[in-house]
């Protein structure tokens, strides 16, 4: 089911006052929550930051919507005008979010070593372990199955969901929030080769999480060699995404899901990486750079902009000519050469143009 | 060790009875459990469902053989003749499959909250996490470790096999199986960009999964923003996939491992989608839609058929240089204006082709 | 924080003594934990194994540096001289890593079942699940919230760190280290496709793990339909890898991140496979092949070498150009076609190329 918004309920006026918003229409509106705008919901809140939304907002049955001046000028409903509706309606919507509420205190079923360090106001979930010399900040959640390592820190008002592993020595700042399954300080992928075959090569570095940094489901982030693992502050982290060993992801950088980032790279601030995405080792990338998804990247990216590779999707028919088309590209330019020479046209100096990859 | 039947035995005539097979041999064979052809043991029965293994058929130690009309005229052994021998084959083997039986009860280190309603017939494992208003159907089984969360629904006959999370107000239908590390409801990766940094997008909506579903293992699939992700009856997810918040998966559609597809895309009936395939937010893709392994999806699909990209895999030196030639297309495009120029040819229109993607 | 030693102390010239290294300087100086060479630390030994580091050597404030001898003629300070450095301080390091030592025995919560086998001195973590059957070597590790399934077997002095599914009948070698979320014997992706839709075709295999085998954070094992998925001795796989059922993985070959296998297909020894590499199904990989970083691979490899595939990240108005222009390839052949004509040489031979993937 959708949303049950659990009894919270404020006043379109109120929120007005709450949020700094311009009310269009009713005050009194009883808002129980927020909806979708299509089709909406009478005693709830819908919004409309999209241009391309605007068909779905001439039609929508919520009680109220929260929109920028151009489409509040437009619309004839109740309305909350804001500069920038989407971040305005986030606000309004975590009212409503009851996902984060929670009693504090520690279920019986939890094992928590005597050497750890609980603070004040905090949940310790059922069935989490918190191992010897670990530290959680007040008001912090630990879920049900978590393990918080030997020596680890959790910093105050952060969110562990569920069965979220966090390494001995590794921290998480203040106001994390970490999916279910996500892996932070795991052994990094370090070996040696010998005759005889691999062997490990000792990790005993930490991940270092800043504040207000999220984790996504099933994500991966091992701890360092000798030197940490840094996610500094306000890094965002979708699902499924494997961060190597002694990599530096800059601050409030975003990263979708599914990228992989190989060992020792360093990526700037506020960067925004796209899904799929894979980032060799040993690379810098500047600040502000958006990588596009599925992009291949092996080389350092210097200046900020935006950078995509690969090929989109065609019909397979189509795709395998043309995959046979691109392995032939040599002797098209074996016959352009030809045909160069028989018109004596200048010879091009292409061919020895560095491969930079 | 490979499969032990655990003393389950059926004669080659009781089978052929009840899965609707003509027999051709001794009805009186008792056979202990399903094998390979190669080399295949002689209480076991085996099949064959392909062309190439006709070679190992001819082979066998198998007790008997699955295999379909024209095999089985020149097969000289015990054999079950089927219209579908790959089909027959996998409802005999569930004969054997102890995999799935279970004692009903309940693990007493299993944590239930009183709230929570659990159907007859259900196994409750060691250390499972069941949370208040949470609601378990006849004859489930959840394995170790699980959290089902606060008012979530499993349907009955559903198994989740250990590690699994299924988030607060999520619903998995009748007949799910889910393998372990699989997190089904985990937060959308909802963002406000913001001067001060990204601040999180409530994620108020749930996961509503169908019947006859299969979750592999270390698969995500996020709730949605305001409405729900959808997973319709009869899909079938295979491990390490991302489904982002708001998508909705179309019946019968099954997805090899390693998929990643973006928010709010919506995927129709009895698609195909190949290993590792990427798949961006905010897209349609076409009933009956065969996606290929590792293709890179930027625009809707509207059309049913084969679809596919990339550059398959060449020895690294040619790989490189191929990567140069593709980069110098342009200099060939214009050396093949200048030669068509000077040979007096038609110019070519092609420059102005659209990106469409 | 990096690297806390613990406590251990040992001198220079007990270092070398005991890895056979030769010595240069201080044979009494105390080395407390080994350090980066930038900046170093006093008490610390670094190591130099790469020419690009000789910058950093000249400048480093660690105690003592374990280098080649080239390296070694130019450095004044304290030093242990071996043939191959990496190794070596990979070695040394391992005397300072504190995260493999344990105290043997049980933790009260963990739920082991009377007819499991625990061998001497290993310890069974605190919500550890040990289920009917299975047997633990001796010396083994198994931490907080691991699941060892019925009828499964970890070998001795194996590691299981947390959180990681072992499924029934399953087997770990001797001395394997397994990262938390790891799940190893799930069920694997068996489909048999129906009028009515998908049905699951049982696996009834297992997965064989040899010897000195390292399973990555959140990666997934399958197990096999009929035989077993094998991973032979000292295979080394990083995190978020995806191994299908019924795949064999040859000894010492060593995988980076986030690499998909399908079902069925047979790697060599040796061989080295890049993060994100997506390999089909039903293929064989020769022994000591190299196939590099988000390699496509579609087709069988029979000869050792370096293989690679895709395009790497440009900016991307310049990608989308790219993509524009190779769609435009058939135009270029079919103008290099009217010119040959025109000037009469010889007709390409080439369109007839087979596309083999």
């Amino acid at each position: 089911m959708a949303a049950d918004t659990a009894g919270a309920i404020h006043t379109l006026g109120e929120l007005a006052q709450r949020f700094g918003l311009k009310l269009r229409g009713d005050a009194g509106l009883r808002i129980a929550g927020v909806c979708s705008l299509s089709p909406g919901k009478p005693d709830c809140l819908g919004f409309c930051a999209d241009p391309r939304l605007r068909g779905e907002l001439a039609q929508t049955r919520a009680g109220a919507v929260v929109l920028g001046g151009r489409d509040a000028e437009a619309f004839t409903g109740n309305a909350l005008v804001a500069q920038d509706p989407a971040l305005a309606f986030a606000r309004v919507a975590a009212l409503y979010d009851p996902s984060r509420e929670f009693q504090p205190g520690r279920h019986p079923s939890a094992v928590v070593a005597a050497g750890a360090q609980i603070g004040a106001g905090c949940w310790i979930g059922p069935l989490a372990v918190i191992e010897d010399g670990a530290r959680i900040g007040d008001n912090s959640f630990i879920g049900p199955h978590c393990v918080v390592g030997r020596d680890a820190e959790v910093g105050p008002d952060s969110r562990l969901e569920a069965q979220v592993y966090l390494g001995a020595r590794s921290r998480l700042g203040a106001r994390c929030h970490v999916q279910p399954g996500a892996v932070v300080g795991g052994r990094g992928f370090g070996l040696a080769r010998t005759p005889a075959g691999w062997e490990e090569v000792p990790q005993l570095g930490a991940v270092v999480v800043g504040d207000d940094v999220e984790i996504g489901a099933n994500t991966s982030i091992d701890r360092g060699a000798l030197d940490d693992t840094v996610i500094e502050d306000g890094v965002k982290l979708d699902n499924q995404i494997q961060i190597a060993h002694n990599c530096r992801i800059g601050a409030h950088t975003a990263i979708a899901a599914c990228v992989g980032i190989a060992g020792s790279t360093v990526i700037g601030r506020r960067c925004m990486i796209g899904g799929a995405a894979g980032i060799g080792g040993h690379l810098r990338i500047a600040d502000d750079v958006v990588i596009l998804g599925r992009a291949m990247v092996t080389k350092s990216l210097t200046a900020p902009g935006v950078y995509g590779s690969g090929l989109p999707v065609m019909p397979a028919r189509e795709w395998r000519k043309l995959v046979a088309r691109v392995r032939r590209l040599h002797h098209f330019e074996q016959q352009l050469e030809t045909i160069r020479k028989k018109l004596r046209l200048e010879t091009s100096g292409d061919a020895s143009e560095p491969d930079d990859f």
